[in-house]
């Protein structure tokens, strides 16, 4: 198991991830060993586990603080997120996710969304096995209702040129706060905390995840698309318009209008255009702005829990991460 | 609410069968409202509810028979069929089920991904707010766990025209079988049988959810297309081989491999040429002589079963279900 860098300053929590990682990998069993090593590979090769991490930390405030338990918590999170992973690139029709081929686009759309379900439904086995009680499963499966909603909701967006500044909000909310901030939750009340203090570290997560993505999304507009290893702004050719290009539409929309209304057909000539405009419309500095809003949102709350090492490693992880380069 | 006729002879059951569709419908609460009225829609218009009936039957024979805890783990049974027919539309491209334009035809392969996944989380949800036990939440996720695996499982033999009847049953044990079977187990349990004793509950759902696909699947070969609403062997061109079609193989595969080898590019003359080598080779005969073997065995399960009212209705149900025209 190769666990990313970023955890490096973090030894005792990086043994953590470890062992949620080889829980994660001993609930995959599965008759077609082909589909169970592609899928093991999608967590072995994996991303940075900044859930998980999240819901560890967040477990040890309670008095009723066990290891086991939070990393069966942790890897059920783990778990939905990487589901919502795999049906999102049957959506999106990607072929390559984390520089590694996609499940839809190595088996097939048929691999790919039952592939996911298997791991929603492992994810929830999890909890049954491990959580302490049916309150875990109710807040996972809440939040992760939420999410989907999330997901309903942005599909009405698509393409749409008077797209608002709260309209984005909500839609990141679902599609990416609300998971960072059931990371936290159930961390949280996993480890005994009160419903209303583990409410703290709901709304840490929330505020963390909003400036998480909106820092994502600013990357689309900042970083070389070969880079990125994908053609530029190919979600605004989809349609998905995001902070930068809001912004950039207040002050420009007469240029914009006509480049985002080719939508598919938008060629990279047009697509860097697009580009350009944002950025001499100030659309990346206000979005820069609005993620340092949430930022200093969820570092103030940080600094009203208790003095503990955990909350000296929630701070410096959510400061790190929240200062990407972009 | 518009319920299938065949409860008319059980106007008990059927009334439960309201609640549970009650129960399903307050469930579903989206802020997308569209596809909130198309998912309500689903249930509404829809299925014969055969699975949460066997549910509810089972959990009366227990000592802690509880109406409401039962339709809530009805409810999320019939859930967890409906999100997997979803995602099964996704991937077979069908415009149609049950009469009705799928979400996927209507919205896009998007909106049924997520679609499919909310009902998956709301069913998980109900059990959280109403099974008495994490237990049966382990059994709702393995059965769950398996039914998917025989969806991966299937995948690999698409045009393997060397399948064995084995290989045949165990895929339509994991398609179809499992869910019965977990549908009258978990009923079981929750009504306070022993585990021992429950699973007698189990077997009587797989041997009848095998007798009932078999069925399903000569269907195929003995009704009109017209009445069908689909090509003639739909399923035999994208490779989906069932039993009268593998009885047949053994007897006349030098006729049959030549046909079938054309895959999705057989014409509708070859198909029917397909359906009357099958028929002409005793493939029908031989699929329903297996599927009264599973009948039988469903049946004298039944029979042991202790002498109620209930007993009285699933013998009947589950004769009159698989004694389908054929």
């Amino acid at each position: 198991m190769k666990l990313h860098s970023i955890w490096e300053p973090y030894p005792e929590l990086a043994t953590e991830l470890g062992e949620v990682t080889k829980l994660i990998e001993g609930s995959i069993q599965m008759r077609n060993k082909e589909v169970e090593t592609v899928l093991k590979d999608v967590f072995n090769k994996g991303g940075k586990m900044l859930r998980p991490a999240y819901t560890l930390l967040f477990s040890t405030f309670g008095s009723e603080h066990d290891a086991k338990r939070a990393q069966a918590v942790a890897a059920s999170i783990e778990l939905l997120h990487t589901a919502t992973l795999i049906h999102d690139d049957i959506i999106d029709d990607s072929p390559k996710r984390r520089g590694q081929e996609t499940i839809q686009s190595r088996y097939g759309k048929n691999a790919a969304v039952y592939a996911g379900d298997y791991l929603f439904t492992v994810s929830f086995r999890l909890l049954a096995q491990y959580a302490k009680s049916n309150q875990q499963f109710e807040i996972n499966t809440k939040g992760m209702e939420r999410i989907l909603m999330g997901e309903l909701d942005q599909m009405r967006l698509y393409h749409h040129t008077d797209m608002t500044i709260r309209q984005y909000l909500t839609q990141i909310s679902g599609k990416t706060a609300q998971l960072f901030a059931l990371s936290c939750y159930a961390g949280a009340l996993e480890g005994g905390l009160t419903e209303k203090r583990a409410r703290i570290a709901y709304h840490i997560g929330s505020h963390m995840g909003m400036a998480f993505q909106i820092l994502d999304d600013i990357l689309d507009y900042t970083i070389s698309s070969e880079e990125f290893g994908k053609p530029v702004l190919e979600d605004v050719r989809q349609g998905i318009y995001t902070a930068p290009l809001i912004f950039a539409m207040r002050k420009n929309r007469r240029a914009l209008l006509p480049l985002l209304e080719k939508k598919e057909q938008m060629t990279e000539e047009e697509a860097k255009k697009v580009r350009q405009l944002v950025i001499e419309s100030d659309g990346i500095i206000e979005a820069k702005r609005l993620a340092e809003k949430y930022t200093e949102k969820s570092l103030k709350k940080i600094l009203s829990l208790p003095d503990t090492k955990e909350k000296e490693i929630i701070y410096q992880l959510t400061k790190q991460l929240l200062s990407r380069k972009s």
